[in-house]
């Protein structure tokens, strides 16, 4: 982490929010801003120049894949609670990108065409190509989160469920697609507040669904689900982050951070010319 | 035009730059800026202003979509010549706003799967949804553009296309979705000075095409076939319109306003709740 964007960091945000052996996700507090010792007008400036230092390797990668087939790609997958942030990681985070190198799929309740095929099924079809970034906001773990929680399959089906998803992982990390994995991490008290707003706000209504209040009783559950993907799927190719976010401003710093460090251990390069350089410009000067 | 990002125009520039009869593109001057009386400087504030209405212009259409299945979308069609700047419309524009509200397609040389299909196979799979704001870069239209220069199908065929491509875009509008259709405008002595840049730079290598200056040998052939796109295909529901490109400033502002002139002629709104409001701030605060 030597990028200087990062300079206020006390530690490398990859290491101190992977999620490793014996990790609690009860002992995380969603209040808390791990390795960030400034505050949020710092947290906005050094999120600014972040987004430059994430255009410009965003732009490097995309350029290599132009040259070479085999380039690697990113993924970050955006897990959470309703209200935790992705809509926000986003717009404030991938937003700061060229749109045309970024490919965003947000995975809603299946349809029926989706449900008669495996659940792994829709998910392939949006993995990104070479010299993408790659979004999933909700993914394949939903899978196991809502469908363990609400028991929308049966047992033994989850429980097949997260072996297949390490085998998937495996398979798009030997394409070269790094996968950045990401919880943001709320508070039920949080949640609630949040939920307040939209019902304060009419510019807010269409973002609340009164089935988000149901599913709010059923949050230790959720907290379980989540803990069990921790424990199956946290694998050394495709570790998860737990992103703590009850402060937006950090949320979006820490996963701006991730992919920095995603996109600088890529370390994309421009590529060399394939033609002759004189020979094109003798050409087109003459044109 | 009563927004006040668009106070320094003299006039619509959707009026001033619409294709209308007797239009002639050899009459338009590419290093022109109609209606913007300003430079560039002030320019690039105007943008800026411009962002934060198309934001909210895209949330609020965004929004609608999620209650009204027939809710209107907006598909913006770029073309121009290499180097025009269609990319950067897409960067600086289009980048401007919320992700997850734009879906955009590039359309590179057609596949043979996309070959052994008619020439709008492709594209309708492309077609913006309800509540998008869609960017084909390239699109139907190099059918009918490399595809009469190049000879790439036979006379009958292209003649054909034309009312194709009308009756295409005639179901499109009765769907709801709002057409905007750019022509990137610059001069064959500004590619020049832009494709030697690209010459000049290692990392713009990348961008540089050999080919390119085999199509600068066609340019008369492609400006006809530019005219005859406009003689035929420019039509009431779904104009074209011309926008001088040599200044990339200005063609951002141009194209942003006419962005915003069909947003704002749409004038999407937030939706009403469907939920009874203070039924749903009870059951949360017991949650």
């Amino acid at each position: 982490m030597t990028a200087k964007s990062q300079k206020h960091w006390t530690g490398d945000p990859a290491d101190l929010l992977r999620v490793g052996q014996g990790f609690r996700l009860a002992d995380v507090d969603p209040d808390a801003k791990p390795g960030y010792t400034k505050g949020k007008k710092r947290g906005a400036e050094d999120l600014s120049a972040g987004a430059d230092e994430l255009d410009e390797l965003q732009e490097r990668l995309y350029a290599q894949s132009r040259v070479d087939d085999g380039s690697p790609a990113v993924l970050l997958v955006l897990q959470g609670m309703d209200t935790a942030g992705k809509g926000g990681i986003v717009r404030h985070v991938i937003g700061a990108v060229d749109p045309q190198g970024v490919s965003l799929a947000a995975f809603k309740k299946p349809t029926p065409e989706e449900l008669a095929h495996d659940f792994l099924w829709r998910v392939e079809k949006h993995v990104p190509q070479p010299g993408f970034i790659g979004v999933f906001d909700r993914s394949h773990y939903e899978d196991v989160l809502i469908g363990r929680v609400r028991h929308l399959a049966d047992d033994a089906e989850i429980e097949r469920r997260y072996g297949a998803i390490n085998a998937f992982e495996k398979g798009l990390v030997d394409r070269g697609i790094r996968i950045v994995k990401v919880m943001l991490h709320i508070s039920s008290d949080e949640q609630k507040a949040r939920l307040a707003e939209r019902l304060d706000r009419p510019d807010k209504y269409w973002k609340y669904n009164p089935a988000d209040v149901d599913e709010r009783a059923l949050w230790p559950q959720y907290m379980d689900a989540y803990q069990t993907v921790f424990d199956r799927t946290s694998t050394p190719d495709a570790p998860w982050f737990v992103v703590p976010a009850d402060r937006k401003w950090y949320a979006r710093l820490a996963v701006q951070a991730l992919l920095l460090d995603a996109l600088e251990d890529i370390d994309p390069q421009w590529p060399a010319a394939d033609f002759d350089v004189a020979v094109e410009k003798a050409r087109l000067a003459a044109s």
